[in-house]
């Protein structure tokens, strides 16, 4: 994938390449890396215009040398779209037979699966030295700490190599890693073996791994909306067939779940309970109990990420907990605390669902690096990893307080009570829109769009309160919202 | 996973428990290792009477006692077999709905993706200080390497961490070492530039990510067989049908090759070019030539996994140098040459699928540890990769010579000429049976159904050239094979 600099200087007049050219490969390069995802509307050329100090004929010369490359597709009326399948050919997600027309508009729109990369690619791009408030983790520097070198140190050392990295390590993952773990969810409340635990390449193949062990192409699975949207694209392209249950401050909407069971016979309900990612809402135990009530009366599993776990409260409510790992499958990993790049993860399950969810992960990738698992339990053995969580859990506190006086002073409304790691705000235009006019400014959001099993306008947006903290953002946030909201491009 | 010895001390009269309960443990541990893969039949009541030293009585009580426990089956007139389920419950590998009758019996039995993990489980199983003959990789002791320590605590200090570990690496793998990559390809004759390199969790996520973005449930894929079974699990496992092509000395057979492509337009070729597993045989280049002039012809993409190709000389044929990556992915790792548990793998694909997979790689683990991707490149940019390579081919020469030596003088007959890291021989009586017994002695084996797709008794083995140099093993093999040559159990 090509460098992607988000913060583009201005386009040169009297330069070797035209100023159609220029334009036209700006935008190409956004497209490409998917910082546009496909079915975003390029502005129109009038405010492209203004945006970029040049005229509307050049404007509409660089449209046009897009639509040439097969990159955007004009619309009657409605102006310039990025393309479906920008790279030309290849799979697009095959619309479902749909049993039931109700499960129509419910259903994955067939671009989606690309559009979510575009969130997730944007979380690897980062801008020298200038926060994102659209990322997905906690600032480099929050994570920076003595003891994770040191352990790495130790089991890199040439007596340890044989063990952790010579041979392969055990299937299920590094014994000692799942003691450590064992031993932190019995103290959550979820007594659990370390036999009945499976390390995974971040909670990502936890949960790739759970839905290739319980599904079958064409199986439903019901997922929260909005939600991670790499998770809707991951099963949409597993070939399932999703439906999206509208996640309310204290939990998933029981009565679609309840008519999606009656209609649909899910296999999965995937579940984040803990500050839910985008809302930062948290499952009320009533909420909890009516699920698994629904769970066994209709025999679909459940999966919970528990990605947000080390920064919750010790009494937070947790499906896995209630359910005393029955029905459930508890998810989670520590790329939201420590390493996110070492992409330790694991599962908990259910004993009868042990060998079957081992032998997927043996099928995808044999074993998981022990060495980084070994470095992992240092970590928790120690201590160190609790003393870390709650420092953080401190610093995301104040964080979080000057974010929100931040955002709501620029004329953003919390759409739930700010907790956890994300806000969920409303900026009162079309966030997308918001969204491509920071990105000529330097700054990668978040918008709703990305949250959302199918596509349609929002004025929804998603901060992260560690990366929103700077006057500076907000001081160029205000007036470029002013502007989208007025239909003007200037700032 | 349960921890298991294989080499299990007698039983013990008047210990604690009775003798038909410690037999009936004995098997029950070993089939829920997989070490008794689904399908395997059990000795008969006489022979384990003998084998064991026990009464045929006793034998008697410890098999129906399995039965109960539903870890066996009895056939009329043939015997007790492991169950294809023995988990209880869950998925079977569903039967595909194969458009033509002819293909029935070349697709795989339901068990197999249960059979392949046997094999795979086996490989993490060691013994202490014993090396096995069923093995997949060379002995630990072998890959001892002081450079490899260094490059870890080089990129493991702390000045290092914030970039390698607390953010996400590169989605296509860390530069440096697709860069190393990049310049080993080209040194090979297959001139690849680093962003078309993706790196991977092992080979096996590479074949993973391959298999998940170019097909879709119900696709036909061919296969070379005799194979590596987890590559058959693993198609099975996602849905699709498994086209096994014969595979001989001199690469797969095109007759058959060219028959699927008429009858099942398969969408993909899955090939081990050098020193194909188990047979150890390289493609000649006029079957390169004819295998891609049949994927341009019918339009199939090859996945050629060049995992033994550290230790295959510089002149080895591979289908993607002849292609030039055109309708191939070169697919290949680190686990046979350098430290199997950094799980280090890539991919080197078409530039027009490069997005596509890197999506699919998104999708399943987001990124890999960037930090084991900078410690193998700086491997590979210091040389000491290439120079351990070559220490490694002239050992495993020697260990070669001395093991066809030893394994002629025990009556085995090579099937196909010696070379690489596997031999394929013929045992002369059936593989699995011996395979079963040489269990009870500390030995595993590779009988040879676990490289089938189909399942059907075989006389064929594969051992491990770097460890069956041993005469002590050779001492132990001999006696046990006439033993079963001649219906006999003692040795």
């Amino acid at each position: 994938m090509p460098a992607f600099d988000v913060s583009d200087p201005a386009l040169v007049r009297h330069a070797h390449q035209p100023l159609t050219e220029q334009l036209a490969a700006r935008f190409a390069q956004r497209i490409r890396a998917r910082l546009l995802a496909p079915g975003t509307r390029l502005p129109s050329v009038r405010d492209c215009a203004r945006q970029q100090g040049v005229s509307p004929a050049t404007v509409v010369v660089a449209y046009d040398l897009l639509q040439a490359q097969g990159l955007v597709e004009a619309r009657r009326q409605r102006g310039f779209f990025v393309r479906d399948t920008p790279l030309g050919g290849g799979r697009t997600v095959a619309p479902q037979a749909t049993p039931n027309p109700s499960i129509a508009q419910a259903t994955l729109a067939s671009g989606t699966a690309f559009n979510a990369t575009a969130l997730i690619r944007g979380m690897f791009h980062d801008p020298a030295g200038r926060l994102q408030p659209g990322a997905g983790t906690l600032p480099p520097e929050w994570l920076e700490t003595a003891f994770l070198s040191a352990a790495l140190r130790k089991v890199a050392a040439a007596a340890q190599l044989s063990q952790a990295s010579l041979r392969y390590g055990e299937p299920m993952g590094d014994s000692g890693l799942r003691r450590a773990l064992a031993h932190r969810l019995t103290g959550m409340h979820l007594p659990v073996a370390p036999e009945h635990i499976i390390t995974t390449l971040g909670a990502t193949q936890a949960l790739d791994i759970v839905s290739r062990t319980l599904l079958k192409a064409g199986d439903a699975v019901m997922v929260e909306e909005p939600g991670w949207s790499v998770e809707f694209a991951r099963l949409t392209a597993l070939g399932m067939r999703v439906l999206p249950v509208p996640r309310r401050v204290d939990g998933p909407d029981l009565a679609v779940m309840a008519r999606y069971c009656e209609e649909h016979a899910p296999k999965l309900f995937v579940s984040v309970s803990v500050f839910h990612n985008p809302t930062g809402c948290c499952l009320s135990p009533a909420a909890a109990h009516r699920v698994l009530q629904l769970a066994h009366r209709f025999g679909f599993h459940v999966v919970e990420d528990d990605t947000y776990g080390h920064i919750a409260p010790e009494h937070a409510t947790r499906l896995s907990v209630l359910d005393g790992l029955q029905r459930s499958i508890y998810v989670s990993g520590f790329a939201k605390i420590l390493a996110p790049d070492w992409r330790v993860g694991f599962l908990a399950a259910p004993p009868a669902l042990v060998e079957r969810l081992l032998d997927t992960k043996l099928l995808s990738t044999l074993t998981t690096p022990s060495l980084l698992e070994r470095a992992m339990a240092l970590c928790m053995e120690q201590g160190h990893l609790r003393r870390h969580a709650e420092r953080i859990k401190t610093r995301l506190d104040a964080a979080r307080a000057r974010s929100v006086r931040l955002a709501q002073a620029a004329g953003c409304a919390f759409v739930t009570e700010p907790a956890g790691l994300f806000g969920w705000v409303d900026v009162g235009v079309d966030s997308e829109a918001l969204a491509l006019r920071m990105l000529d400014l330097g700054y990668l959001l978040a918008p709703g769009t990305l949250f959302h099993a199918t596509r349609q306008p929002s004025t929804l947006m998603r901060i992260n309160f560690a990366t929103t903290q700077d006057a500076a953002f907000w001081d160029t946030f205000g007036p470029v919202r002013d502007a989208v909201a007025h239909g003007r491009s200037g700032v």
